[in-house]
């Protein structure tokens, strides 16, 4: 029973390398979320356990792929990002994407009691699907990050109002959602004002500017670094040399993984943190 | 901070569809089980709690996926198979693959303390990575088939002797594979029942087979039904009325799934179960 | 000036491998024809020399390249089909379209003062543009080629009644538009009767049907002969002995390659061609 | 005749957009050119009239195309590129490859005759084959180009050895071969002087640089622009107002497009021309 004469179908396997020299943007997502939330009871506007959970998902998915260098998360999303010099699996799509879906999952169901203690796990279970999409500059990759952040603001403002409206106003909700109708912003931070004696900008930073996660070194003075620019020139990195690449990889694994909730739009996040467009780590802090 | 100027980032995105009329394959492979067998003391060549949980977590993916027809299984990896007129997830290739290998990854996790109840997980969790891809023809995909059982097969007669020599004639890895190294299957067959007194042929079928599992309906005659040659010549299927959809879906939610260890490279076991070429449920068996 | 430097460029060339064992449609349309048609003065609806033009260069395409067993045009657009088992250029997309486009283009100038000796060519010069699709099936090729063959027929019904309006009943370009707004098929067979006694069936061949290029072999019986589901069901064609190559190289060779106009929408076109579909060269016929 | 049941093989066809805010190169090359240089009996080892006529076919597909910044050719080969932020046909890989190397073949026919007046072109006809490869930044496109200005220069080294150890120095093809077989690029040039009294440095810069096409306006100085970096920075380029569009439009139609035979390794070409990378128009010169 030689399997020679079925091998031909290895044929139909189609090649799907990620454009080389391009920032790789994993985004996942939640199946069926909005569901899973209501049999677990996930409260509203924001679980605090769920996001938790996400992202300590998310840690150690980064934990456990050291070419991510960054990684945002809100609500049941989370984008992961690899340098534009990786070589992961060759860049193969399938193998990058599904790689970091399964890690995340099986940490999401791993997890889940730490997090839930006294509601277990029953299927269906959650699960989460993904895709990669490259970006070819420093700019595009931060406007993606900027879209995200942006996203996570619009909607958690929208939702504060939203369930505000329905747990403190009475309203059921259709009348939320007319009350809400064409409101922009101020609007949205008045009502919340005036009727319920929220400020918006006290609420928690964890659901106003969602999670985001890497590996942290010393922070440096902005403009003492290699610019954006000089990261976009880079062609192809140069070979580092064994003992450096060596090095780094020490240096990584030393470094302490942080879920913070900043403002990842705005220039400073990146200026004051090199290591996470030029890949080069930092300088490990002392620790306190 | 309207996120419009951001959005343009959407448009890196790229399509990614499973070209139609042809059947989906979704394989997926434990990441790095070598390393995971270790660490849980799995049994050598074959540990029949690795294998049941595999079967388990592949089950769990049938039933919430009802487009999957078939799936096939060995060692830490599994194929999964979508009718050629799926039109799951708009034949998307990352999305298909990754609810794949992300509902496979949460079953297996979930499941693992039934399995190994003696042996909690803890971190690195396992993971698996996945790929789709298209067979144009039935005669393409059941060469697939075959090809992956053809391997279980020469892969489970290698690894019987490899271990009997091994755990039972007390040589190390080198002196079996140097013992191994040019034998045909005639030869393995006559070492393990001239040294050992195994006769290969009384071994588990599981081992020797691997498992396939799909919806269970009445076998039927060979030869009374549609032959594969028809199916390939389907163009796309003609649009099922509402009511006949409807009642397949009902059909196929009431069959039983079933994990059987058959022999799949021969016409019989396909003959006799049309339903899982042509799409369309069989017969519901009598409860005994 | 070593240029191993650089070379790290060529990783950037993505694969484009057609999936294997499906039928090759190459479709080329010219571009900015209907300026093109203004400038050298084609008659409306059909300008004659304009189509024989397309159908000698499609012809000379057949010709240099023998993976393609049928092509097919109207108008300023050509498909050529090349069948499921063609190997050509490790089916590689860009290479088989680019090399279909570049010699189509380099006949239809070459030729071009053939058939157009009076209006000789200057820049901006005519060019296509072209793309590959695959088809799983006989059906599905099959149901392409009528998409095709029926859009030849509506498009110059309704154009042999608009510019008979025009030419013969003064309308202008607007009138005749809103005269044939919301008519059938059978409305405009009406209007080119009564009005201009033109019986739409004794139409030439050409214009009604497109036109069909193949290689010539003896027709046979129908039912004589491989269907096409058993074409359909073979995987990767059986290894021929390079006798059998060379024999079926040569009888291509010398079959006459044809233009024709014929029905390719119903069974017999196909019945009677069985070559076309099996890629079997059929029996040259003697010279009359 | 209804062609709507058959529309759905429209369905068939894939997407094949080129990843945005990425350097686009069309490389494209002459098929089977060693034997067709035999039959027109091309000079060795170059010969000028056939160089000629690529480069004229080239400069005319560059009229044709504004979307092309720059073009560079050798031997029977040309590569094209559009500029990151061009959106011609959508970006669609086949319509781009396809339409230049429609609009090469085209020319390539069209001129024959003036620069072959002696040597009417009889089928089978030159034709050209191509695909399209992307590349994110400024370093790679640059690097892109270094590879082939750099091949251009080791062939050419070498053939013009070559040739002259059989045509003046009286070997046949494998005794030059081995006469060559292990030199360096100092040996060629010695081999050159000291045998045949020819300084390669002499030699045609056509020969020795190939041929780069470009639309010329007024030299910078060096420095005194935008740099690359700058270039590579830019995520999508601003929407331009339809007014500078236009402006921008009708300046790059009044430049004069230009062949030359310069080093495109060094910056200078490229800082001195930064409407090449830049997409900005320059200066127009007045006319001498």
């Amino acid at each position: 029973m030689a399997n020679s004469k079925w091998e031909y179908v290895k044929e139909f396997e189609q090649p799907d390398k990620l454009l080389p020299n391009t920032w790789i943007v994993v985004r996942i997502d939640g199946r069926g979320f909005t569901k899973f939330a209501d049999k677990y009871g996930f409260e509203k506007p924001n679980d605090r356990r769920a996001l938790d959970l996400m992202n300590a998902a998310a840690k150690a998915v980064v934990s456990e792929l050291p070419d991510i260098t960054i990684a945002y998360g809100i609500s049941d999303e989370y984008s992961f990002v690899l340098h534009k010099s990786c070589h992961l699996f060759q860049r193969r799509s399938s193998k990058v994407v599904t790689t970091v879906v399964s890690t995340f999952t099986a940490y999401y169901i791993y997890l889940w009691s730490t997090f839930f203690p006294d509601a277990p796990l029953s299927p269906p279970l959650p699960s989460f699907d993904g895709r990669a999409v490259c970006y070819p500059t420093v700019q595009n990759l931060r406007d993606y990050m900027s879209w995200r952040q942006a996203d996570c603001h619009i909607n958690n403002l929208y939702n504060t109002v939203f369930w505000a409206l329905i747990q403190r106003g009475g309203m059921d909700n259709k009348e939320a959602e007319k009350a809400l109708a064409g409101t922009v912003s101020g609007d949205k931070h008045e009502i919340l004002f005036s009727k319920f004696g929220i400020n918006y900008n006290n609420e928690p930073e964890i659901y106003k500017k969602g999670s985001v996660i890497f590996r942290d070194y010393e922070l440096v003075e902005p403009g003492s670094h290699q610019a954006a620019a000089e990261i976009d020139g880079l062609a192809e990195p140069t070979q580092q040399s064994k003992t450096q690449a060596e090095k780094d990889k020490k240096k990584r694994a030393k470094a302490r993984i942080v879920v913070e909730h900043l403002d990842i739009i705005k220039d400073e996040f990146w200026d004051r943190r090199p290591w996470l467009l030029s890949n080069k780590p930092g300088k490990i802090p002392k620790e306190p």
